[in-house]
């Protein structure tokens, strides 16, 4: 398999997976700090979805680091097609958790006149371009990652 | 490049682009005959959404006809790339634009109790339904045409 640029085992795709993890750590640290998030299905939905993205991207950054540091190749078939599978799963479940989010926001702010909670209002507009800002890092990765499986 | 079901100029390619024509035309349909969606930033984001894919496919599938027709081969590179972008933008698009209405539509429906709108209320889930279903065809059109491409 070839080797570039956010593949596993590389130091940017070690960079991709600690940004995913971080900004979606940042995305659920905002949005459980809120008062009101568990009333709303699409929030909760983001909270869970971003619990998911954690796991997966810092058990591949772990690897990452692990594959660095002993300087193994982690380019197989099997390997490379399980994480496609993750990525992809993941990519479109923050992909949907984060646009859920942002049209419940969307209404709350635009639609229904102007947010009433206060400081609420901007936790959850910071947890929502927290959570785009991780779907970005995912999707990049997802890219990279079926790119590799596709050309072998 | 090589030949499977799903690639530009084949009956799959073409059954794939009317599905998602048809399918994204459904959920227009219903959401634009409702008398409330334009108070709604998501819902009108659902149509501008699907009116795109409903304009891609539609160009699409007549390439692909017009390909089967004529006997014609779609598969060069500089076409494909052109594919494969229109289809993951799209496929973005669509699968935002379907989540965020529907994040809208569960706060409707559950969230702050059950929907008062009636008909409409129905109207929104069917439309959002089809929006879902038009982003899984697109989707696998788009991994279709990754594939074709990275495979070369």
């Amino acid at each position: 398999m070839k080797d570039f640029a956010g593949t596993p085992g590389t130091v940017t795709g070690l960079v991709l997976r600690v940004s995913q993890c971080l900004f979606a750590a940042a995305s659920i640290a905002s949005m459980a700090t809120t008062n009101n998030f568990f009333n709303i299905t699409a929030f909760c939905y983001l909270i869970a979805s971003m619990g998911l993205q954690v796991l997966w991207s810092f058990g591949l950054a772990f690897l990452d680091a692990y594959a660095l540091a002993k300087k193994k190749v982690l380019h197989n078939h099997v390997l490379v097609s399980l994480f496609v599978v993750g990525d992809w799963v993941t990519a479109t479940l923050s992909l949907a958790a984060a646009s859920a989010s942002a049209g419940v926001t969307m209404l709350y702010f635009s639609d229904l006149g102007s947010c009433q909670l206060g400081v609420e209002c901007q936790k959850y507009q910071i947890s929502i371009v927290f959570a785009f800002l991780s779907w970005i890092t995912i999707a990049i990765s997802s890219l990279i990652m079926f790119w590799l499986l596709a050309a072998g």
